[in-house]
């Protein structure tokens, strides 16, 4: 099964660092690349691509001017489409309805096109208070996965973290 | 019980909306208030403000200049201080190890004092990759609480959301 994550209407300037947590909860949290719209940001990219560089795994993101165009490819490839939004059906209730398909999880920044609620096949809340697409993403995953993909190993890795009670313990690995 | 969140060396220009988003998190999966230390940013305490005014419930922000002598009284005030780092032990072993105490959820920007990790009853870490404070934040009230904060009612709210597979449907209370 594939997960893919789609973040909406990217602003350069405003967005750079809530995007660049969008994508590595992604990463981390077991989505396999992140596709994002709006403004077209390097520096964005290289910051995604460092992380992969060092922790390992074969994460991608990558720019699509259209969203539209995007989601109706991927509708088309046969992804279900769920919008994580506040207003929408509480994860409480929406999780055991989604079907075993390949997922796109679309996230928004501040004001999601009413299109997009209707292209959705499930516009799913985590909560219907106001907080963080960067928690929506987290959780929604979290709760998919049931936890275990906090325990997966992430390929040709040049950094890795040995969890310790106190301070911080990082092998890095030489290439060979 | 009682859940704050400490967010450490808070930089006006650089964190506002991660701040924020930490700080909404906070609210929206059950904690009672947060401090913040670093730059006081009048700012991010008003948008916290505003949504606790329009959304409700009593959460509330506060700022700290001295990380140090807040975590010291917290600690005599019999605060358990959990700090989510990704070079702590992992949640999936951690989370049965927490006494039943009020809980300090401690999250650092991206630089962390050695100090903290000394002061801290617990390390823990929401998975040893690199990501983000506010899905740190998010996974460990949601696992914390088993799912059920975020079918929380929130007291003297303006707004609320009605759940809706298609759309937004907003009620706007009038005050009588």
């Amino acid at each position: 099964m594939r997960i893919v994550v789609v973040r909406l209407s990217h602003r350069k300037k405003r967005d750079q660092r809530v995007s660049t947590h969008v994508a590595l909860v992604a990463r981390a949290f077991g989505a396999e690349g992140i596709f994002y719209s709006g403004e077209k940001d390097k520096s964005l990219e290289e910051s995604v691509k460092k992380v992969v560089e060092n922790w390992g795994g074969e994460f991608w993101i990558r720019y699509e001017k259209s969203w539209r165009k995007l989601l109706k490819e991927l509708k088309e490839k046969g992804f279900y489409l769920i919008h994580l939004t506040m207003y929408g059906i509480n994860i409480n209730d929406a999780l055991k309805t989604i079907p075993k398909k390949d997922l796109a999880l679309i996230v928004g920044s501040e004001k999601v096109p009413g299109e997009v609620f209707k292209l959705a096949d499930l516009n799913l809340a985590i909560g219907n208070q106001p907080h963080s697409e960067v928690a929506a993403l987290a959780i929604f995953l979290d709760r998919f996965f049931k936890g275990r993909e906090l325990e997966r190993e992430f390929k040709d890795a040049k950094i890795e973290v040995i969890p310790q009670e106190k301070g911080k313990k990082v092998i890095k690995k030489q290439e060979t």
